[in-house]
């Protein structure tokens, strides 16, 4: 295990940005070879990565570390199975690196190509959950990025054990060790270090709680991409598919809510057209209450559900534009679209939005009034991620709009420099 | 003109983001008629701004600002023309918003399409050039974003004039007036404040020297595009077309010096081969010579251009990786394409690097080697520029790789989001 003293962080960053030019000319073929050694590695060493792991844990436990976070920290057989079966994945994605995405002949006769490359260095920081550590690496890796972990100083055994798996196979593979650095033993300081070093560092990608993400984006220096959080709305316009008393619309909202409520993209927020209120709110309200969901409702569809004998919760202001992360739903009713979006406006995360319509006007209505990273018609708001949505990896949601906007793949982990051909050309 | 201590900075960003609203909807018709009708605008007016103008340039002759400074300051008639027809060149151009530029149908049966959408709020911060006060405007308002523009104090008068001309047109476009906001008279720590506004602004681009760069980037939370600087090398390889005793090499370096020297891409410094040095040097620095183009030559060319009977100047350390924005030229002999490449990567600023070779291995180890926002065969620097790029247009060149590496037009000013279309999917 390091320590943090005897890290020298510019150091580390500086070799990283060395190692970052090795990467970036590295054929696809040895960029997936070691990936799918590191695979076999990760499977061959689980026992030692597991004492790692119980080691981290029981440390955690003395210091009285809350279930929740002992539960993001302990690594499974099971999870450690998972994480060798994504590195395999993402060795078997196309390299983006030296894709051409535009090309064109201008008037002075230059071809010019827009030509995929890495980034360069990527500093990710992230809390106790070591699953990370070596899913960021295969991410960056494969997209020509040297990469600086900084986990949470929980997981520091478990880190440190999955990193040197892969620092082994570096040197195997004839490549700089600091195409991978575990940055995790380093104090608060030297993050606040590392954040300055933008003359080393291209992106910070900061990934966790809240104050975690606003802690990183006031001290950096480095550009970074934020994903704050996912207060998703669905919206259910009158002229939403009524078959069956709503049940398409009613599953859509409920499994929203339920499937993984802890995540990102769970529907926090129902609107329903005032339209079908009446019948629409006790439906949803049951079948919410069914799958032990609790409904926090504005005046309007608590009286409706109250008339139809629904014990529901009344809902406060701060209830709208709130993360439950949990099985708590906030309902309200309103006038119609415009409505809809204007409360959207008002209480949006830029994640997540989606309307349950099957009226094809309304529906592009919604999608050009919402702004959000994702806009879905007549689907879950939990299809707002990577691999759902197609990009077959992804290594955070971004709710900011510049570089990328949404789930973020391998593409969006590389640039763009134009590379031109000329014959002599001069202006 | 506005005065300072009226403006408040929070509440403008915030009418600036409800008026972004309106305009990423905006039809493409009515964002060109109402730049149509600003280029007619500024050519009826242009007396009006040439005496705001006049009286910035005699406040700014009085209080001795300097001559270069003086020269930026002033706006022509052939300045407004230019203006003009700047703008009209953005209403003719293609509208980036909306555009698909992914479409897939992924296993689930959604429709997953990624769709370009304005970034939203865009602050420019620029030194006394009031020429970028409407051009900045028309490319954000062609792109669907809102505008703070925040000049240099010295250009107050200038840029209220030309933003009461876009203002009024507004108005009678039926648009909100925050589309553009005209800050430049605020105070220093107003700009602060300003850069802490990451919940209202999505976007800072500075652009001036160096110094005003580096203070942006240093206070914003926001996230901010950077174009440093330009030290563009180019690389003479002994494969260099020698036709006519290198006429064409030598027509490349000479123009890339001297058509705009102090321009960002213009080149600082030529490393020449060892192999054709001998015969190389001295040629180059003739016609260097009979440019008007000082010469600081390393050890090595410097002895090659005396035993020719040349009197150059000996280069120190400083003369390499330095932007000379001038007529002098560092001149450096190296072993071949991989000492050029090292010396590259210690002097680049990611702007811009060209190799001269007919051999096509050197030059794509040289295109491989070398990570600028643009490489260039057997072409002048000077083509790294949003026009010649075929772009349509610029709002600066970046020399940060995220979001946009190299120059930016329409397209580099809008992200782009998932819109998804299903039937009823659930996770």
């Amino acid at each position: 295990m390091n320590n943090a003293g005897s890290i020298d962080v510019r150091a580390a960053a500086s070799a990283a940005r060395e190692a970052s030019r090795t990467l970036a000319t590295l054929p696809t073929d040895a960029k997936n070879a070691l990936l799918r050694d590191l695979a076999t590695a990760i499977r061959a060493h689980a026992p030692l990565v597991r004492a790692a792991n119980e080691a981290d844990l029981n440390a955690a436990r003395e210091s009285g570390l809350p279930d929740a976070k002992l539960q993001r920290l302990a690594l499974s057989d099971a999870a450690i199975e998972q994480l060798a079966r994504g590195i395999e994945q993402v060795a078997s994605l196309p390299d983006p690196v030296g894709q051409v995405t535009e090309e064109r002949t201008v008037s002075s006769g230059l071809l010019v190509r827009r030509v995929r490359m890495p980034l360069g260095v990527i500093a990710m920081i992230y809390e106790a959950r070591p699953g990370v550590t070596l899913d960021a690496f295969a991410l960056c890796f494969k997209s020509g990025n040297a990469v600086l972990l900084k986990g949470g100083r929980e997981s520091a055994r478990t880190n440190a054990a999955l990193a040197a798996l892969a620092i082994d196979l570096l040197a195997h593979h004839q490549l700089p060790a600091a195409v991978l650095t575990d940055l995790t033993p380093i104090s608060r300081e030297q993050v606040a270090h590392l954040l300055t070093l933008n003359d080393l560092i291209d992106l910070v990608i900061p990934r966790g709680g809240e104050s975690l993400i606003r802690a990183v984006v006031e001290t950096s220096r480095i550009p970074t991409i934020q994903h704050y959080k996912g207060v998703c709305h669905i919206y259910v316009d009158r002229e939403a598919d009524a078959t069956d008393h709503w049940a398409k619309p009613i599953r859509v909202c409920v499994t929203a809510k339920t499937s993984a409520p802890a995540t990102c993209n769970a529907a926090e927020c129902v609107l329903v057209d005032q339209a079908i209120a009446d019948a629409f709110v006790p439906a949803l309200v049951r079948a919410m209450h069914a799958a032990s969901v609790q409904v926090r409702c504005d005046a309007m569809s608590e009286r409706i559900a109250r008339a139809a004998g629904l014990d529901v919760v009344a809902a406060n202001d701060a209830d709208f534009g709130f993360e439950f992360l949990d099985r708590i739903l906030a309902l309200k009713v309103v006038a119609g679209v415009d409505d809809a979006l204007a409360h959207i406006a008002r209480h949006t995360s830029n994640h997540t939005e989606a309307i349950l319509t099957q009226n094809r006007a309304t529906a592009d209505r919604f999608v050009a009034g919402v702004q959000s990273s994702c806009v879905l018609v007549n689907a879950s708001t939990r299809f707002n991620d990577g691999f759902q949505l197609g990009l077959g990896a992804e290594i955070g949601i971004s709710t900011s709009r510049l570089h990328a906007y949404g789930p973020m793949g391998l593409e969006e982990l590389t640039t763009r420099r134009f590379v031109v051909v000329g014959d002599h050309q001069t202006r």
